[in-house]
């Protein structure tokens, strides 16, 4: 989805021949366009994607913005060119003359002559289906161990090991469950909590946090997974910048300066990738001494997460193909002995570490069959299995950290600050 | 805040004396608009609530709907008449020629003449602030003892009964914790999995289902409640049935014929009101045998319920004002002896009996006090009296089961189909 928009507007983009006997307007970003002194009537052009509109009866504002800057280009407009095309997240070209602004909020504004909208956003066409994935599980999703078991209190009448029949946990992921839905529904996703009984005192660790996850049919590369990854990231924080400025900019001003500068760096520039082999050797060549060692076919540790964060340049980084023996049965096996690693994915940011896991699927009926064979989990997991058996599709997805990406992009340091009723090893208030 | 908004409109009808010397459009319901045979162009009036709005470059489609009809009437407007002030939800008089429709959508078409904006309808001015309530909790916040108690699973390193330091329970409710939220934010709502284990097979009743609750400071009585119920119910299924409307429509033609008369029945009548001592008068002169004699002082019981609506004529019906001795310790005294009830309400709906339950809460130090320490609940709930304590205001809130409320508008008999995921007894599948 994300794949095809970006395909046109490059294709629209090759198309767009300067017309002869014009002279062409001057290209600006937005934060050259904000920057301007002295505006006074230059015409110019500025591309980017609308964060707000306001139509009045003789007049349209809109603000658009490029990513070069946290801040906005006010974009003034006559009512006719008023359409609803031009929608939150539309992508539009204005060209137009740079005039001061009478209003107090900006120094300049863009006296708009001509818009093009670039790219159509209709929220309704993103097309993920929101499922509402089960808080209480018979499955073992990740096979972590790190699992909260729930029982009837003691109270009840019928006996604790016979309410559901089967012993339960709460939910650690809503994966497999999205796995079901996404044969059908083909992109959806869930929000909600999940659960993990970690022994953990660290500040990016709770026992109940969020997670937005979601699952994507008929995918069949990473790079397309990260697409997804990336877009989501980028379209919410631009969505939070715009609908809360001050609720930002209070956390930017008084817990963490700089963060500003930062959160526009993250969003200007494209994250990076690296292997899962590159970034132990990059670990290897560090001066940097590490607590656990790095070395190929070890767990990255979160020292080792943010020393490869700061190596790319303090700008958000994906790890990808890790080794097989490290990860759950469902991700898909790459094949490619004598390594032998699986399509996964995680996200590592500033400040946090790894923010977003995910991975390709394991869409091949004996692949998978083999992995839980040699996992002993044949017999728990037949019907995920039957999943493969009947229209099997490649697929793919991940989960972001609702709370993490909270810390992320407000620059608070420590996770039991951005949830009110935070749960943690030796605390559960209220 | 509905409040507000309802005397607003009353006022403004009060004073819109017909002008002298124009001879008045006739006022038309949507229903009779849309079943005018051979509309030829006469001047008619329409209120209503817009559901849809389309803006095209030389002409503006409105979709409006009073409630006298699951199908709104289209309205086809010159684009000047466009303005931000028509959205979703807005109240309109619209005044125009009633003309056949070229489109094969629909037979005729109001061709707008004059449309005044009764109410406007910013969606972001509804105020209320989305908070996340834990799922993991100390509390007992009902008192029920129908409670799931959550244990780190056996292979966890940490004793069993240290992780939390406390006995923990899966939540029966969010709203304690709303309460805690409303004395800074006024008014709060959550929308998130709630959890009873109750040992029943009914058809109403899940294991794990979604509420959503809600949180009101400064609001006084038991109406102004209703009438937030009535708009959230009310609003809700007017925007399900203009979002999506083909999904409504499967299921009440196949799976609930006659639902659709029974949810215009519902939308376009106000919710009935009865105390708890009428209903139980209405009760005991049923010529109908009850499993469980009626009784004052005795809970309502499904089949208690159902006949109750049926009384009323299959709509909806506010219960108020429970005895004191059925209800949880929070619940506001009406100090009304020698019956003693609290200033608790339940919406009963036809086809689910109890679909919300709510009730203004003891804002009173001492009042609530006594009610805790009658209850020996005085130490478990200190942090709860301190919020009397400090700043205490008159509020109330209540929650509506999300399951139900599908089974409702739906007209589907089992709870069990309105859940990807169900849980219950004896069952959790996946």
């Amino acid at each position: 989805m994300f794949g095809a928009r970006c395909l046109l507007r490059a294709l629209r983009s090759c198309s767009s021949a300067p017309c002869p006997g014009h002279k062409p307007s001057a290209k600006l970003s937005v934060r050259d366009a904000l920057g301007a002194q002295n505006a006074s009537g230059e015409r110019v052009k500025v591309q980017g994607w609308i964060r707000s509109v306001r139509s009045q009866k003789e007049v349209l504002f809109l603000h658009v913005n490029d990513g070069s800057s946290l801040e906005s280009l006010q974009v003034v407009a006559d009512s006719s060119f008023d359409s609803r095309e031009l929608a939150f997240g539309s992508s539009v070209e204005v060209q137009g003359q740079l005039v001061k602004s009478l209003s107090k909020r900006q120094n300049v504004e863009l006296k708009a002559e001509k818009i093009e909208v670039v790219g159509n956003c209709d929220a309704k066409d993103s097309g993920f289906v929101h499922i509402h994935t089960p808080v209480i599980t018979s499955n073992d999703c990740e096979g972590a161990g790190e699992l909260f078991q729930v029982t009837p209190s003691s109270k009840i009448k019928v006996p604790e090991e016979n309410f559901f029949n089967v012993p339960v946990f709460l939910t650690v992921s809503g994966q497999l469950h999205l796995e079901v839905m996404s044969g059908a529904f083909t992109q959806v996703f869930t929000f909600g909590p999940t659960f993990r009984a970690e022994n953990s005192q660290s500040r990016r660790h709770l026992a109940e946090f969020y997670m937005v996850e979601a699952e994507i049919s008929f995918l069949e590369s990473l790079q397309d997974l990260m697409q997804v990854m990336e877009g989501l990231f980028k379209t919410t924080t631009m969505t939070v910048l715009s609908n809360c400025p001050e609720d930002v900019e209070l956390c930017h001003k008084f817990i963490a300066p700089g963060q500003k500068d930062r959160l526009e760096h993250m969003l200007k520039n494209n994250f990076l990738i690296i292997s899962y082999t590159e970034a132990v050797e990059i670990l290897k060549q560090a001066s940097q001494n590490f607590t656990f060692t790095p070395e190929w076919g070890a767990d990255l540790h979160t020292e080792h997460e943010k020393y490869l964060v700061k190596h790319c340049g303090d700008t958000p980084v994906f790890v990808i193909n890790y080794p097989l023996a490290l990860k759950p049965f469902y991700m898909r096996d790459n094949e490619d002995s004598p390594q032998h690693t699986v399509a996964a994915v995680d996200l590592l940011v500033p400040g946090v570490g790894e923010l977003v896991g995910g991975s390709l699927r394991e869409e091949r009926y004996h692949f998978l069959e083999q992995r839980l064979a040699r996992s002993g989990l044949t017999e728990a997991y037949q019907w995920y299995l039957d999943l493969r058996q009947f229209g099997s599709v490649p697929h793919g997805g991940f989960g972001m950290g609702f709370e993490r990406y909270l810390q992320c992009i407000l620059g608070i340091d420590n996770i039991k600050d951005v949830i009110p009723f935070p749960r943690f090893t030796h605390s559960c208030l209220l």
